[in-house]
């Protein structure tokens, strides 16, 4: 059916008022009306090509949540009413070992976007939640626990799993010392994660004026990299570095801050490799590791602990008409810590 | 006492005889009488003053093998006549968390090494194992299992422990697909310990040259990176890679040879910082990861484990006055699998 979205026609286009079919539910389809959606960095490296390549028109958005308002004959998860939400994929192969795992961000024949992408065996592009309305198959559909303010659950869908899976699969734990390099959208729900995890949290930003937001989120403790001495004075006093930074930076110097055997996780993605020093890892048996957001039965436990722990994202909702003016404030690092469309001012 | 060595005098000068005076042994100290001494490349970096620096003149050699000669009052853990070993320190601090835990190599005061250090709280250098006598505190003295033939013992003390420990601590199992990167004295000791704990082994060298010995030393596979393709045709096909070299090459390749959830293991330390790329380690979720050499339970637990599945270094035994010869040829990678010095003929 005809969908009202904001779309990007081209990889130089500002995002403009689009209109887009979505299919009638399949069997196994869940139709969602859409309440809000948020806005991810990668919407914006997407919308102007700058991973190489895109579809286009393109409409982003993989932070989704809304409500069912229609179901397939053959959906048993979900009921007309029921709210949920839909992340960064919408199917995969179900066949490979990561499929069969439940890791299928990992899926060995590729995952299929949200947005940006194509649905399986076909040349139809999938399109995401800058719109009004998006159907899913209810295998790749989560459940939104009531108690998280909904506008504040969507940047959970990809912000929220992005940090919550490294830091449950590399193991942190409570009384852990865990670093958060970056504080913006990752960087935010990372320390509310973490906390909630029982982990002692300390922020480590360029800017020393987010000492007072990052307290305020939870950390227990904040450093200023902008001054270098930081490197010497904390080196060897983490458990886990949680990297949400995406610019390049001196990884060897984070690493340094790692205790003997601890783990420094990339979830951030430089356009550009990054010189890495062997001796840090070497001599402190350290690991450098990654992580690509999470499959659905964790991100369903993402939702769940998030909504025990209170926790939800930092937002500021837009009507999706300022969503150009977002972008450029977000590449200026001037959100806190998410923005959110409000998917009714459309 | 007066002892017998070979030393550099300074870091441009060969290696030449000289004389060295062993302490007397204290309560806690073991007097060795060497049989044998391993040739390890990181002699000749710090022979040479390529590490930075250096305590001159320089008695090398870590991989040192021989018989109890004379025990000090209160050692209890060897008597005279007991075949041991000495590997790369011979002191560590015993307080700090590391040295508590049996990983003293990575003691956080420093541990004091075999040579090229000074004892201890004093200014007076250690000397190692190109010499024919060696003094050391029983803690730090390995017991070699008689049925290793003592020759090809002496290089399981550096290039057998920095191989067994990683596999041991990232968890190498039986029916693991493991990547051996390197066949030099640690790449040959890592194809002999991989393929005793049961695991897949293929090496992977720029010379093709070496598939038979590969093939000879129990690999079950090999692989010359010299034909790039490889890491097309082999991409996300290893549990492990275990990655020996020390010139710089192109880390982000060998990473994407990992399955996901793989780990890279860096043993061995370029002498320059390599690009790394974030992409293989996020898609893949995948580990890169260091270690050093390993502690002194785990390495006589690793002289055990060698004992009793017949595993001992390939070997090239030379007398001391060929030594600077020996070195030339190990630069040009000239050597199957390791120089050790028969400190009969000093």
């Amino acid at each position: 059916m005809s969908t009202p979205a904001y779309a990007a026609a081209t990889a130089k286009a500002p995002l403009a008022p689009w209109t887009i079919e979505r299919r009638a539910p399949k069997p196994h389809d869940v139709q969602i009306d859409i309440r809000y959606c948020g806005v991810c960095h990668s919407d914006i490296h997407q919308a102007r090509a700058e991973w190489g390549g895109g579809i286009f028109p393109m409409v982003p958005g993989h932070e989704i949540v809304g409500e069912v308002s229609a179901v397939g004959d053959a959906v048993t998860k979900y009921k007309v009413g029921d709210t949920v939400g839909v992340g960064c994929f919408v199917d995969s192969c179900r066949e490979c070992a990561s499929c069969r795992e439940g890791e299928e961000q990992y899926c060995q024949k590729g995952m299929t976007g949200t947005y940006n992408s194509f649905e399986r065996g076909t040349r139809t592009p999938t399109h995401g939640g800058y719109s009004t309305r998006i159907v899913a198959d209810e295998n790749y559909v989560l459940r939104i626990p009531p108690s998280i303010p909904l506008d504040r659950a969507a940047p959970l869908l990809c912000a929220g799993i992005t940090v919550y899976s490294p830091m449950r699969h590399y193991g942190v734990e409570a009384g852990d010392s865990v670093a958060v390099v970056g504080l913006g959208g990752l960087g935010h729900m990372a320390v509310k994660i973490a906390r909630a995890m029982g982990a002692r949290v300390t922020v480590l930003s360029t800017s020393p004026s987010k000492r007072d937001d990052a307290l305020a989120l939870g950390a227990d403790d904040f450093a200023a990299t902008s001054d270098p001495t930081v490197f010497k004075t904390r080196a060897g006093s983490f458990d886990f570095v949680l990297d949400t930074v995406s610019a390049p930076h001196d990884y060897n110097a984070y690493l340094g801050l790692l205790r003997r055997d601890g783990t420094m996780i990339l979830v951030g993605l430089p356009d550009q490799p990054v010189p890495l020093s062997a001796g840090p890892l070497i001599m402190g048996r350290r690991r450098l590791a990654g992580s690509l957001i999470g499959g659905i039965r964790e991100t369903q436990e993402m939702l769940d602990f998030c909504a025990e722990h209170g926790v939800a994202s930092d937002i500021e909702l837009i009507p999706v008409e300022k969503i150009n003016e977002a972008y450029e404030r977000m590449i200026k690092g001037d959100v806190r810590y998410r923005f959110v469309i409000d998917c009714a001012t459309f």
